[in-house]
């Protein structure tokens, strides 16, 4: 039980650290000043929710780790987000609609999180979703302007979504840890969000005059360690400082 | 003198080590199978090279450190590499502009180690020349190709000529320790190899059909270790392993 819950909550974390990581590359990056500020601000908010669930995990692995060892010195293959978070900013329609097809998850699981039985995870989840309310509005709002946009910025999006849709599914998926803390009733039941999540995303792709993909082939593999190449890279440059200067603090 | 030679060869072999690094990123990336394969031969060259560098100033620091310690577990600040060599793989004619724009000094400068009174030195700029000889009619190959191409590759390859040609002026400074080294008659006196570099670079470019970039200002910092910000990511991925598997031998 303790081992499954700490492998539950690394599987939520584990999802907004490396997408807040993948956004705050984009830190003097953005293509207004508008935006660049709105992204960082998003990547600051996940990595707040992300210390929650790391200082709780390091609090339920009762051993030698802080939240730092837990979020920064951990192999590849122990790193179990979904496909979908790691994938790279292409370029701003890419970094958009992976941030609208995680947000759209990402809201459904907090409002069900916040039911949980666990108390410190229902108290993360109710102080997270509002500011993934947030997210959604803003990477919906981006999706309406982008798709229903020029002909070029339509076209754009429409692959950063055609190119994404492959890594949708996994979020769907459940892993042995998740199966127990559902039956539990610590976790979330993800398989019941899964026809609200493709009927909202389909909403606003409509307004956004993007077409819903109709591929049924998904990838998956990444909540059990199995990742894309991009995410090697991307740890190399998130545990630089931690291997560098180990035990480090500000 | 121990000192200067150590700071000497470091600024001769870190230079190869990281070309090598942004060559072997491309490794399954080129746009042909020939290139590819050609781009990480040359990356393997490099390597070669910067292991008989490094082997060389362990045994001059006479200390703890492996060849291994010193490419790899030095401080981004620690390094001295000139800033062209760290520039990114930006496209591909990006990739061979700034090769030839290396491998032109590069060659002029192995003829001169030759001469060495460092006996070590000189035996490795002799291995290294042929290899460089190929490197250079390589990339020479490419200026002429994509300058003399269609509209657009002339195009792009202008583009990266003229983006890399500020970094190329320091490829003549000299360090405290160079000045050092060339008194004692181990070093090159790059100064005296500028005219014949540019006289050498612009013969291949009006070949190639581009224009030699008229602009007098150019960047320095890198062989007194300040960095355009694109190292630290390339030290990133190339200290991974190292960092994260302290001691790790194949």
């Amino acid at each position: 039980m303790k081992e499954s819950l700490y492998k539950y909550i690394l599987g939520i974390a584990d999802n907004s650290l490396i997408l807040g990581q993948r956004l705050g590359e984009l830190c003097g990056h953005g293509p207004s000043l508008e935006t660049d500020i709105a992204c960082t601000n998003m990547s600051l908010d996940l990595f707040g929710q992300v210390r929650s669930y790391y200082q709780y995990a390091a609090k339920i692995a009762d051993d030698e780790r802080t939240e730092d060892d837990i979020a920064m010195l951990r192999k590849e293959r122990e790193y179990v987000n979904v496909l979908l978070v790691e994938q790279p900013n292409i370029d701003f329609a890419y970094t958009m609609a992976r941030q609208f097809l995680f947000d759209v998850y990402h809201s459904l699981f907090l409002q069900e999180l916040q039911k949980s039985k666990d108390l410190t995870l229902s108290a993360i989840a109710n102080k997270s979703i509002k500011e993934v309310s947030y997210h959604l509005r803003f990477s919906s709002d981006w999706m309406r302007r982008l798709g229903d946009g020029t002909k070029i910025s339509h076209q754009k999006m429409q692959d950063a979504i055609d190119g994404l849709w492959t890594y949708t599914d996994e979020l769907f998926h459940q892993t042995k840890a998740d199966k127990e803390m559902v039956e539990a009733g610590v976790g979330v039941d993800v398989t019941k969000l899964k026809e609200t999540y493709y009927n909202n995303v389909t909403e606003i792709l409509e307004e956004a005059t993007l077409k819903t993909p109709e591929s049924k082939w998904f990838q998956k593999g990444g909540k059990e360690g199995i990742h894309t190449e991009h995410l090697g890279y991307l740890l190399s440059d998130l545990q630089y400082m931690q291997r560098t200067y180990p035990k480090m603090e500000w």
